[in-house]
Order: structure tokens, then C-alpha cells, then sequence
């Protein structure tokens, strides 16, 4: 027998569960590989023997149809990072032990940068024991902050929903006469591309949001304050689109506050947007309300991108294939051959050079007010929210696949 | 010439442009009117005289099926509270000047509870001057809390966003093995019933949301968390619905909170999601995230309920039936002919009976121990998150109508 293992890590996005079913896709098309398992809560589900065999469940493919299109995670999701080999072999000798025992001839690690790191470590440990075990990298994350490849799955999903939500905030503030500021803030610690992806909302009658706020310029509160009251001047709705990673230019976040205690009397701590909020507030005396796209961003898949759910599948599908030609240690990858029309294609890089790294939005695509993006970066973005998956509702409410009771 | 003028006012929704669709419809079908004007931003465009004329534009029914699913207010809102005729009849003769001037055989006036008191008002001045202007209420809340009619156009629609949303909620936290805590704060200041509606959540395999909590019942912060404690006792995720008008048993909102102040110094105020989130957190040290769903639960029109937009629809064109057959004063009503299979018929009660009044989820609907809806509420609502409308998507965002540039 050779059967492969595939397991999901991380924040869960509208995609992971695509790239699962193009993992479970590629292994039931391979001659090469018998069985597929998941291993539930991540590598923790090898570590602890908890694990679903994903080939019967997936036979049907309208079934794998089903997990393409459901949020999350369908094997669940863990925080873990593994110890250095030579701090802890005793973890690594229970993997590849486990991994013999179910003959175990790929693995598939399906997440972002942390997960990236256990692919590296895992692939580098099976070269030292001579294991021919592969294992392969599937990428993820909303942040779209790996490197090497053009973007990452589950970046367009929540780029659709955010561009989405702030075109319909903009219809919902654009009616009231007396003026008003909306901030809305966006994911995204460090990197700042899916706050840029706000920009997408805009269209021939709206130019919302008005400011962009990444993390990657340094936030300036007075040139803030000015730029909102310039634009209250001429408008009667203000819409700010700020990520929650944005600092100032000694680096301290301007979500931080201090000394704040509720009716409790616990400590509070305000996000970006809310901090704005109360700025706005107190400074320019102007209606304003604050908005947190909060999860519904990664989980929103009734509004998930075509584009990105079918280029996770193929990315999980390429994945078996590297596994099949004897490759490891590698992270699949997505290459843009043209932005319109739009190409891709799937590669791979050795995932030594991705894990542990963090793609930025670069400052050349931010204005030098450092409150806008540049044009350029929309065609970048924009083949990527294109397209709308087949949802079926049952109830009113969207049908996904049912969580595995064991999780 | 028998001209009609409509109007929109209060906060947003995702059926009110539907409700002016079938005004403009009704208009256009009957024989007896002629010009449909829109008054812009409410009552207000007709006191200064800022108006649109939607007869040309909407006389492509395409132009008028993208008005009908385009969410907020094309006419744009307000919020003015006619005074008493006796306090200001200088407010009342304008109005009906400009009646008068522009040959207004009906006024539709499409609100919540504010708009029907303006609805009240103009009519009973109409009788007292003979003037023969007929004044029509159409409803709209998502708060559902209008008084004599079934339920209120929108509401559908935010319960259709509250609970597709809450069952993503799920979906996100149901992937961790560390327990944890989601609050999911509801719209719904004095009527708790789309918070009810987040109970539609639950299906074969999604238990979400374990509590719920409404304004209706009194909420006993001690009662909270030992429920909370005892669900993370046997699962890993809990789910909590929470109005943001829950109180306590003086009446005092739980988001009040007093003394605190962030890092500028500014007084917070934190909403019923985030105070219990802090409460969690000191009390129950675990893992606890708040999410408000903001404005995006009455702006989320890519996914509106299509029984409620063709229902508002159905409304705004009874509306003008009603005026075209003499009648003023009235709203118009939905009745329950039966939930399953589901059949209303559409009529009309005097404003009077209807405005200022509030209709609460009664009590026997909760159950005793207040923190879960009974399930015979759930025959009530379901119907009403029934179907999608069609929704088109021009370069990955859904694609509605323009907001008017006078607006």
C-alpha cells in the first residue's frame, strides 16, 4: 500500500477546504496512491492518531463538490509548531513511526507560514532518517503573505467579501444628508494586501472607500484627522478602510490602548477601527461608527471568489503530483503568466525559502500620502475575487459540508 | 395630471428599494396616475423641493429589477419627526403646497415606525383641509416590530444574513480543540426578534447558536456565565446570540459601561458583545472573541431573502392599489394565510393602530430559563429566509444600481 495523509493548520479562509478536496482529487486520480487519510486538528492528529479516512467519504464527487465550497477547516486546525529535531526527535520519531505503520508515502500539509515551517523541518528530518516519505506544502492564508508565489488561496475570497461589504456600506451610509465618517478595519496584522483590496469596491458611482490605511506606511493621527475633515468638505459620507496592523512611525499599533476598564472593571483593549472611531469622535465632533469585519471576512464562502476556491483545488491537485514525481520539502506555487487576460500556472519552490518569511504590500504601491493605493496594484487584485461558486441553500441558509462529528 | 411622489426613511435595509420598485411598478401599471416622483432624503426633499422624477428611468424593467435588489435607499433617508400640525402648521401647509403644485394624487411613504407617524399625521391634516392627497404607509424595519401586520419587509433579508452567518461562525470555530467562547451581537435594540432568527442557524449537525439571548427576557450576567461554563464542559465551542438591547433585570443595558477611557483619553462605551467578552475572559479565563455584525446585517443584500424582496415588492404595489381605490391613512399589512406550505395575503390597517407601538417577541416564545427561543418561533421565521434573488456581478462585486448623484 501507499497511502497519503493530508492535514489543515492555521486561521481557517473560505479556500482550505478547496485545496483539501484538490488534495483528495489528485490522490483518488493517482495510481500511484491507494488510500487518503486526514488527520484531524493538524499534525496534532498524527501525533495523537486521530484521523479520518477520507476515501470512501469522497468517492461521490458531488460530496467533494460540497467540501470545494465550505468554510474552514474540514479536518480542523491546530497551533502548533513543531520543536527543532534535535530538541524533540522523540515528536518526530512518533510521526514517521505513525506514518510507517499506515504506509504513509506523502504527506500534504495544507496552511501558511507556520505550517510552511513544519513542511521544511518534517522533509528535512525525513532526508537525515532517509524516509521516502514526501512532503509537500499546500499554501493558505487571507494575509496573502507568502512568498515566492503570486498569491495565496483564500486571499480572493476574503478580497471579495471585503471589496463586497464596503460596496454595500457605501449604499448604507450614502443615504443619510447630515455628514458621517465609517471606519471599517480590515485583517491583516502585518501585511496590508487585503485592506488593499477595499479598493475593489470602487466603481463609476462609488469612490469608497475614500482613505486606505495599511500597516506598511506608517499611520500619522493629525494627517489622519486632516485628510477625514478635508473630505467631509465635499462629501457629505466618509468610508476609511484601515487593516488592524497599522502603526505609527515608531512602530507602536494605534489599536493599543491603556488604563480602560469597563463597568467590570477590566482592562480594554480597542482595535484599529474603534480607536478611530473615538478619535474621530472627540476631534472633528462628527457622527462616526466603526465596523470589524472580524471573521465573517475568512468565513463568508456564500460570497467566496470562483477564481480562488478552483486555483486551491488545482493547487491541491498539484501538490499529489509533486508527491508523485518523488519531489519534497517543496511549497506548491501559483505563477501569473498575465493579469489580462488572466493565466496562471503551478509550480513549486523549495519551502526552505518561504516558511518564516512575510511578503509586504511594497511602498511603491501605496501613494506618498501613504493614505491610497496605487492604481496598479487593482490589476494585480482584481482577476482574483472573479467568480461566484454554485452555493445551494437548503433551509434559506447555505448547505455546506456537515463538520465531522469527531472533530 | 395625478401624480404620485414616494419617499424613503429610517435607517437602511435590503427589501426597501424593493418596496419602491413595486410603488414605482403599481404606478406605472395604473391607469388613474401618471408621473411617479421621489422625494430625496425622505420627507425632507419635499419640504426643500428636491426631487427626482422616476418615471423615464424606470421604465426599462430591467433598470427596475436591479432597483429591487440594490440594498439601502435609492431616494436616500432622514430622520425627521413631523412636528404636531398645531405646533407648526407652516411644516404641513408646505408639504401640501407642493402637493398641490405638482398635481400629487398619493403619497407613499415607505418606513418604519417614525414614517408611519409622519403617515399618520399628513393624513389626518389631509382630512382636516380636504385635501384629497392619499397618504400610504409601507413598511419597513429588520427590526420586525410594526404592530397589526405579520412581519416587516427586511427583516427576511437580515435574518437570512444573521443566520447564514452564524452557521460560517460555526463552521470558523469549530476547528480548534481549545475551548472557546464567540458572543455574536444582533441588531435589535428593543425587539429581539432577529436575534431569534439567529437560531435558523442550526441544522443536522451545526447545534450554533447554544445561547440566545433577547431584550424581551431579562439577562442575569451570574445565569450567563454558568451556562457557558456548563456547554464548555462538553464541547469545545460555544456560540453565544446576544441582542444588542439585552438588559438586566432593572432594565440597565449590559453595554453600558462607565469610567473607562483609551489611550486619548476619550469615555468608551462597549456594546452588549464586547462586554460580555470581557466578562467571559476575567471570569471564565478562556479563549473569548465578540463579533458585531454591524451594518452588513441591513446592507448584506448579496444575500437577501428573495420571499422578502418580492414581498416588499408586492407591498410597495399594494400601496398604490390602495390609494388608486381612494383609501389614506393606511399601511399596508402582510397576513399569514399559513407557514407551510407558506401563502400571505396582502391589506391595509389604519396608521393609527399601527405607529408608535412596538411589537415584541412575546415572552412564551422564549424559553424559561431566557436563553434560548422556543421552536415554534422557528415556523415563524423560517419562511422568510426562503429563496436568493438573482444577483449579478460585474468584475467580482455585485453589481446595483447607482446611487443618484443628487444624493
Amino acid at each position: 500500500m501507499n497511502n497519503c495523509i493530508a492535514a489543515q493548520s492555521g486561521g481557517p479562509t473560505a479556500a482550505i477546504n478547496a485545496s483539501l478536496a484538490g488534495v483528495i482529487r489528485g490522490v483518488l486520480d493517482c495510481p500511484e496512491y491507494d488510500h487518503i487519510y486526514g488527520s484531524l486538528n493538524g499534525i496534532t492528529g498524527i501525533l495523537e492518531e486521530r484521523f479520518l479516512d477520507l476515501t470512501e467519504t469522497f468517492q461521490d464527487p458531488k460530496t467533494l463538490e460540497l467540501l470545494k465550497v465550505t468554510p474552514a477547516m474540514y479536518l480542523g486546525s491546530c497551533r502548533y509548531k513543531l520543536p527543532a529535531p534535535e530538541k524533540d526527535p522523540a515528536v518526530y520519531e512518533a510521526i514517521f513511526r505513525f506514518f510507517e505503520k499506515m504506509e504513509i508515502g506523502a504527506f500534504f500539509y495544507i496552511g501558511g507560514n507556520d505550517s510552511m515551517d513544519t513542511v521544511d523541518k518534517l522533509s528535512a528530518y525525513a532526508k537525515n532518517v532517509q524516509s521516502k516519505v514526501r512532503i509537500i506544502g499546500v499554501p493558505k492564508t487571507i494575509d496573502n503573505d507568502l512568498c515566492v508565489t503570486d498569491h495565496t488561496p483564500g486571499f480572493g475570497s476574503a478580497a471579495k467579501y471585503v471589496a463586497s461589504s464596503l460596496l454595500e456600506v457605501f449604499h448604507d451610509t450614502a443615504i443619510y444628508a447630515p455628514k458621517s465618517v465609517t471606519i471599517v478595519e480590515i485583517m491583516g496584522r502585518d501585511a496590508g494586501w487585503l485592506t488593499a483590496a477595499s479598493a475593489l469596491a470602487r466603481n463609476e458611482y462609488c469612490a469608497a472607500p475614500h482613505l486606505i490605511y495599511l500597516p506598511e506606511a506608517a499611520f500619522d493621527t493629525e494627517a489622519f484627522l486632516k485628510d477625514v475633515k478635508s473630505l467631509l468638505e465635499t462629501r457629505s459620507s466618509v468610508i476609511v478602510a484601515v487593516s488592524e496592523g497599522i502603526r505609527d512611525k515608531e512602530g507602536n499599533y494605534i489599536s493599543a490602548s491603556t488604563g480602560a476598564a469597563d463597568h467590570f472593571g477590566h482592562s480594554q483593549l480597542s482595535g484599529a477601527g474603534k480607536t478611530l472611531e473615538y478619535l474621530v469622535q472627540e476631534r472633528l465632533k462628527v457622527k462616526v461608527r466603526s465596523i470589524e469585519l472580524n471573521i465573517l471576512q475568512r468565513c463568508g464562502a456564500h460570497i467566496a471568489s470562483l477564481t480562488d476556491l478552483e486555483e486551491a483545488f488545482c493547487q491541491g491537485q498539484h501538490g499529489v503530483s509533486l508527491a508523485a514525481r518523488g519531489l519534497t520539502g517543496q511549497m506548491v506555487t501559483i505563477q501569473r503568466i498575465c493579469s489580462d487576460p488572466y493565466q496562471v500556472s503551478y509550480g513549486s519552490s523549495p519551502v526552505c525559502e518561504i516558511a518564516n518569511q512575510v511578503k509586504s504590500v511594497p511602498r511603491e504601491l501605496i501613494n506618498d500620502a501613504g493614505n491610497d493605493v496605487m492604481p496598479e496594484i487593482l490589476s494585480y487584485l482584481r482577476p482574483l475575487i472573479q467568480g461566484e461558486p454554485e452555493i445551494e441553500f437548503e433551509q434559506g441558509i447555505p448547505r455546506y459540508l456537515p463538520v465531522p462529528q469527531l472533530l
